[in-house]
């Protein structure tokens, strides 16, 4: 088996996340995975929705979308046919869960941050790199929340990222681009904690049925992707 | 650890199959996990969608619906709030691959199968339950096809089925009833075949991250109520 | 003139009324007229409708639906089309109009009951075997208001029932079912209190227009039927 | 009893029919019942609906509206609340059965003819003065169709006119205006043909339900001013 | 150069302002330019948007709809599309842009007028029509609110009217009616207040691009036009 | 006066215009003026909208977006308010008739270009970047149609480009930013080809009306802005 790009099979691809990538946002970062290439902003607005007034607590929400021309063949405009797709409204809750699970919003006061996800260039693997890259615009956007002491203590649980494996040719290989997303014969999206736990496990065959050892052998390349973005999450942070 | 329906921590609830449940479908099944109960029917229409227009294969699409007071507290209806919610569209995306996953579209002639979903009384595990009900619906519209001969060979590959398994104060149990949905740390849904492949696994954690022995441990409840689902579906169209 | 079903011109078909068929709803009723198959749930919340608060009264609204496969072929789902069709308005009007014909609204505290009609198997006459249906579920979602100490004296003025008349092949039947709906050239609904004033009388001629010696007839038939009907909805109260 | 008016219970409002109202459509009438005025017209446009494809007959459809403020207080325009209501559409329904009953469609060529009736101020009986008015409105319309040589003999089987009735401080009184109509205890809209057959008959009780007798009176005071009704049309056309 | 109607380059069309056109609206103007024939009214409602709420200000909106056959091929309804187009939206917001430089909203008092210009017929110059005449219906709802001592000082900064210029066959003309507008080559839009300053100019080439000079001499075109409407609006107002 | 930016009255911001900015469209251009960041994308589909079919020539249409914090404060993405608004709709008509006026659409072939206009932040000007980066990546495409052999000739005519103007503090300046957008008193968008004509002129008094000698000195200003985007597109695409 050979990999188009001619990475190994538990190889990322290049990964760059840029901070204050767009000036109004209190959290704005660009994250690249390879070819895909998504803009995450986390923006604070105070007070939280109707269910949650009250008690004290803050609210965190994601949406995400996809230029039009992000990919091969253009896609007709969100905005325009009227609604979000079913699977921008997946993809977003996807999003949302996975983000709050990195907070404790009894800590985050009365304040809700929406997560905009939007892909500017698509190549495979745009979820799981928003998810990663919108990490990283929240903690810009918490640091400001606390500067201007509007916290009620640290909200921040843990960090959160993602990344996709899946079963190409019969192996299990880390990191999928577009080219083999199209005809992988599983596709596993895997959140996870730096601290080892999994937060979301969604996987697809699209044709065989995965074994369990397969899914355990991805699981472990997972891992192994993991420990990368992390790291990387960190050094940005650390600017 | 004790459940609130008493049961076992590997215990399903009782499932009732019923076949020909209503009378205008070519499959329609009334399915019932414990409280839980789900209208399922398979309509035939000739023809597919224009995306496969001319490929001489066939389709299978599936919606998914609650009734308005299927559950505790009414829910407004979605075709009068002017659209479906995130979470039917996911749902329904689900029981769609699920089901296709079945088939070998080649074999199916031009034609497509609608699966139609609706819960008529919830109790958690819905979509678990619209999957395993679904299944025996497609079962009897592909006899009707058959005997009308509009197959171009057999188009089964294998039986699929769905259950939901979570952990609930600290432990893993098996299929999960609203009670325990609500509350439970990890929820995890998982599609398989009869011949023991994954189609779908999909879990959350609510709570607490969860670990990879976790994991093993649930999928190992999943494929013992997934051995009790097959015989219930295989009893039910034995009949 | 023969009917298809073999009826004599004023007899009904078996009507079965089926209380507390789901668990959730304060008024759960299933309602059958022959093939005709109707799930009716009362679902009580407290508060009104804006245009309402603060006069000290009740209100009650309606909504109905079809499931996609419910009649012989499959309709398209509403909630999938992004909104309900003309028919499904004027029916679910119709059912508001003559349930609220049965309260005295300024008994019934500030709550509001929402009746749900949602129609699982189709066979003529879904919108009055709805309206005799929902009757009864009301009366119980009433009875545990009262109960609750949540009235403000007896709301219930009078029972409401209501029969579909028409010209069949020249000649008056009563309780149409859909073999003779669809050809029929006349089609009559009625709605009645069981002090015998009528709440609504909706006629339309499909093919010829009737004469009001025809009218006549279809009302003296109309009465027969809302005897039995009224008969059916005591015995099924007094369980 | 008296009349807000002034009428006596069986005296219509005077009526007024413009035709060639508008310069564009092939059939305009303006309508006035009184204070009510509507603007009907009648377009033309070759083919028809896909259901009717290849039959070689053709179709009518109606549409209704009413300007914001053509009533006391202002409505919300329909088409910035992105939907018709319920009682649009039930109205525009009722228009399009009606006109279609006065029209053998075997004749019609493979034509479309749209009804539009907009009102231009409201003061109650807007649905039957638009059936009456776009009746003229269809007919001019026709007679242009038979100069252009594109009918397939004569379309008109019979005139069609209609009228509202009700019960008023306990009398039957014609054609309610709308101080009348917001205060009736029943209302009766009735659509007949100039051969005296009636097309709908749509009676709803606003307080207590009403008895045979009183319906009979009504239908009678209804066929007093279909004659008047149908007078006038013929007048307007001879012109 | 000859102009379809035979006018002169800076001819308008005859012009017609009928005040109390309908009886509900505090303001209501049938306005007539040529063949453009539009309803505007004028609403008042107490109480402003809630993006002005307790700043002591009025507010001005306006909307905007043209009758489905007002033009001479029928456009489909919009409140039936379910949702206006975006020629309809930028028409509507150039309407409530050039009212609102009429007024000074701090004397307006918290309230809210509705504009609605209906199109009863096109011929050209609709949106310039409505502005021009929606002018009048506006004092008419002030003179009323005044009456009512609900103002806090006078309101009306200014008269606004607007008129359409063009290039048509190579040379300026005034008023353009709609045979003219469909093949010119530019086509310009001016709105002016009564002191002689631009509101709004709008200028589009449909086909060569305009030079300075042409432009220029649109606007003295213009300007005589405006004197015109200007005259007219006050001998509306002063009868 | 002073501009905020310490500009001078007839200065440009600085542009930038980053060719090939993303892979996957036929022409992708980031245009910046100043702090306002627009991706356009040039997109080629072959075939036409149906109202041109058989006609030979092609089409060219354009949208038009803003991510949601582009902006100083969060917007609600229109995707997921199912509309996009007035605002959206009449930039995204202002880019297409603009760029259309560039372009010979019988020498087009039966093809359409899309373009998509993304505002990635917003610092006032976003609609006449939008137009004048959108006709580089325009450029790219026919360049790459004709590459393709896709012509029928050449259709270019001119280049178009755009800038705004306004009345800022009394005095007109160029180029406004959101700074001197947001209280200017007159806002003037101009666009024009690169031989001197005018293509779209829109200019609104958002407060005191403006007088002809102030709109005589905006378009000398627009004049002067528009040779430098111009050359500024040249240098661009002779990379």
């Amino acid at each position: 088996m050979k990999r188009p790009s001619g990475r190994t099979a538990d190889q990322m691809r290049p990964i760059r996340i840029t901070r204050h990538y767009t000036k109004h946002a209190e959290g704005s970062v660009l994250v690249e995975f390879g070819d895909t290439r998504v803009i995450c902003t986390a923006s604070v607005e105070s007070g939280v929705p109707r269910f949650l007034k009250g008690q004290g607590q803050g609210w965190l929400t994601a949406e995400y979308g996809m230029l039009p021309r992000s990919t091969g063949e253009r896609n007709q405009r969100e905005a325009s046919r009227g609604k979000q797709g079913g699977r921008t409204l997946e993809i977003q809750r996807l999003i949302g869960r996975s983000l709050r699970a990195a907070l404790d919003m009894s800590k985050l006061g009365e304040n809700t941050i929406f997560i905009d996800c939007d892909v500017i260039q698509a190549d495979g693997g745009t979820r799981t790199a928003s998810i990663s890259g919108a990490m990283v615009a929240l903690i810009d956007a918490l640091r400001l929340l606390k500067k201007r002491g509007a916290l009620k203590g640290e909200p921040l649980k843990q960090m959160v990222a993602a990344v996709s494996v899946g079963i190409y040719q019969g192996q299990p290989v880390l990191d999928l681009d577009y080219l083999e997303d199209s005809t992988a014969e599983t596709d596993l999206n895997v959140v996870m904690t730096d601290t080892g736990g999994f937060i979301e496990v969604q996987g697809t065959a699209e044709g065989t049925p995965f074994q369990p050892e397969e899914f355990n052998a991805m699981l472990a390349l997972a891992q192994t992707g993991m420990r990368e973005i992390f790291e990387l999450q960190r050094v940005a942070l650390a600017d």
